[in-house]
């Protein structure tokens, strides 16, 4: 094995260290919460499998292609975590045809326009705003919500599963105890409107939750069934700078050769660029705009070390990347050398690379 | 043809009227400049031929696989414009050995270590840094590049063909005056160093030239003697706001199903986030961030009218697109209809929507 260019590292073990401490909190938190990781973060059918022989057998996804790429590697419980779009109604019901498939939507006329289209039957969970703002129906909007149970309940090809919510804005919390207070937050809105559906006769209201940082800050779990986070995974460098993961924890990053050293301005040019990294970047303490941190790949293998310090991807054009660093790293770094980058968002990166990456077994 | 899910759109007649104008303003230019266009902008064979229809012979790429991938379409004549990967010398001996390839170095260690490892002969262009600092050897140190030239002039396998630049920094120009300015700077710096090492026995000394801000508002070109922009086949809201282009010239755009509106906050969310935008950020001129322009769809075709007012993409997730607009434009559309969004840069959605690209001809 070689690495020549800009290539995605999955480092097993880390992965597993990731899996096994969530898995661990869920258990310990009594009751039963079923644990449906989202896939959206590795999009890699190996991936799965190594999650799936931990016992995962219900997944996450953020689109219909997405959902079908794991059908077709026998995962057969999906949610597939965006607003339905009509336009893949035809694609969806092939799915549903053969898979146990879960749908969001957020109005009744979602609901009576599945109940028009929909040849088979799907599990639906009604989007909640929790205060995130993206989609979702307002959760003090009680009655707008029972009307859409309602109007689930009209068709039996429709089994309401309950209310599922993305607490995004978790991703800007200012510290742990902000993050711990979202979750309160959200599970405490989530509830109100659960006993408010049970009290207006809906019989079985499930509450689906899970966002990498809250559930990263969580020593245990309660007032859910079920969590969905997907990035804890692989953390990033947003997720350090959040305070969810040490660097420790981070089991990905993306090996880059070196093209070019210039010493009278400290910086490293690398072969990685947006198309290799994305363009999302991090701010640090200092208020710079961080696309990426860099640590020293192993002689042996393509893991890393511990991030090197005053070192940082300070700008990202198509396939370059500009390194600031300090002169005692120029000195021991060489161009046809391969550095490793921790990216800000494992995510887009794992998506960008996945027909170059390397899972480090 | 039904546009189900975010797909790049390209339109061939915006394409070739874009492509015509450089051509005359080159040909008018007097003299014989080549013109080399960037193939990294669109990376589609299908837009390669039309190109080449239009009498387009020699090219630019950004990476090595780029190159093959143009090879084995039929192109002969590649400058790979990024310095020279060492990691990657055994594809490029590859391509070496059936085309006529050119490559970027910046130092006399690259120059000797190319003598030690090249099989065949390659086209060399030395990187000079004329202010964009992002690689190549600054333009005041003109014995160190006499050296590398000389480095060079040691092997048969290397023939030099002159110095090459990119004035990246033209994207960050606050005027068409200051475009202009940098054009004449680059060219200037050049020539100087053109004329040194002419004075210093090297025979035959080229330019080669190329960023879409400032080839876009040249009139005519003086003082090089290769053209190497890309970008400006289909410009995008980069430029748009760099005001290199009228929203009439931007030949690509994504177009994206709408999945919610939220008529209370002015939103409209579509099915389009950053794994098919990417997350390059423009800023208008209130200050706003911008991650897409909106434009409606031609009714019976996927072309598309004129930008949208006071209508924009203000914030992107993984899959997600959130469009801040009017109460206006949220009663003239629906879930279910498609938006075309002007992306923020061009080659970044091209890119990411490789897979999925409608060519409108």
């Amino acid at each position: 094995m070689q690495i020549i260019r800009p290539t995605f590292i999955v480092d097993k073990q880390k992965v597993l260290a990731n899996l096994w401490r969530m898995q661990d909190k869920i258990s310990a938190s009594g009751g039963i919460i079923r644990f449906r990781p989202h896939f959206k973060t590795h999009q890699s059918l190996e991936v799965g499998h190594w999650l799936r022989q931990e016992g995962i057998s219900a997944i996450t996804v953020s689109s219909v292609d997405m959902a079908a790429q794991f059908a077709r590697s026998g995962w057969s419980d999906i949610t597939i975590a965006v607003l339905l779009n009509r336009l893949e109604i035809e694609q969806i019901n092939y799915l549903a045809s053969s898979l146990n498939l879960h749908l969001l939507i957020d109005s009744v006329e979602a609901a009576l326009w599945l109940r028009q289209t929909l040849k088979h039957p799907v599990g639906i969970w009604i989007k909640i705003d929790t205060g995130y703002h993206r989609t979702g129906i307002d959760y003090e909007k009680k009655e707008e919500i029972l009307l859409v149970v309602k109007a689930l309940q009209q068709s039996k090809k429709l089994r309401f599963h309950g209310l599922l919510t993305h607490a995004g804005h978790s991703y800007h919390a200012s510290s742990l105890f902000a993050l711990k207070e979202i979750y309160h937050d959200t599970v405490t809105k989530l509830n109100v409107l659960r006993e408010y559906l049970l009290q207006n006769g809906v019989l079985t209201v499930e509450l689906s939750y899970g966002d990498t940082p809250t559930c990263s800050v969580m020593d245990k779990f309660y007032g859910i069934h079920e969590i969905r986070c997907g990035n804890f995974i692989y953390f990033d460098v947003q997720q350090l700078y959040l305070g969810t993961c040490y660097q420790e924890d981070i089991a990905a990053a993306v090996a880059c050769p070196i093209i070019a050293k210039y010493p009278q301005r400290n910086e490293i040019v690398i072969y990685g660029g947006a198309v290799h990294l994305s363009k999302d970047v991090a701010i640090d303490a200092n208020g710079q705009k961080i696309y990426g941190l860099v640590a020293p790949r192993h002689p042996q293998a393509f893991t890393w070390g511990p991030i090197i310090n005053n070192t940082y991807v300070a700008a990202l054009s198509q396939e370059h990347g500009i390194i600031k660093t300090t002169p005692h790293v120029l000195e021991q770094v060489h161009v046809g050398d391969i550095l490793m980058i921790l990216p800000v968002h494992a995510c887009l990166a794992a998506h960008l690379l996945s027909h170059n990456t390397h899972l480090v077994t």
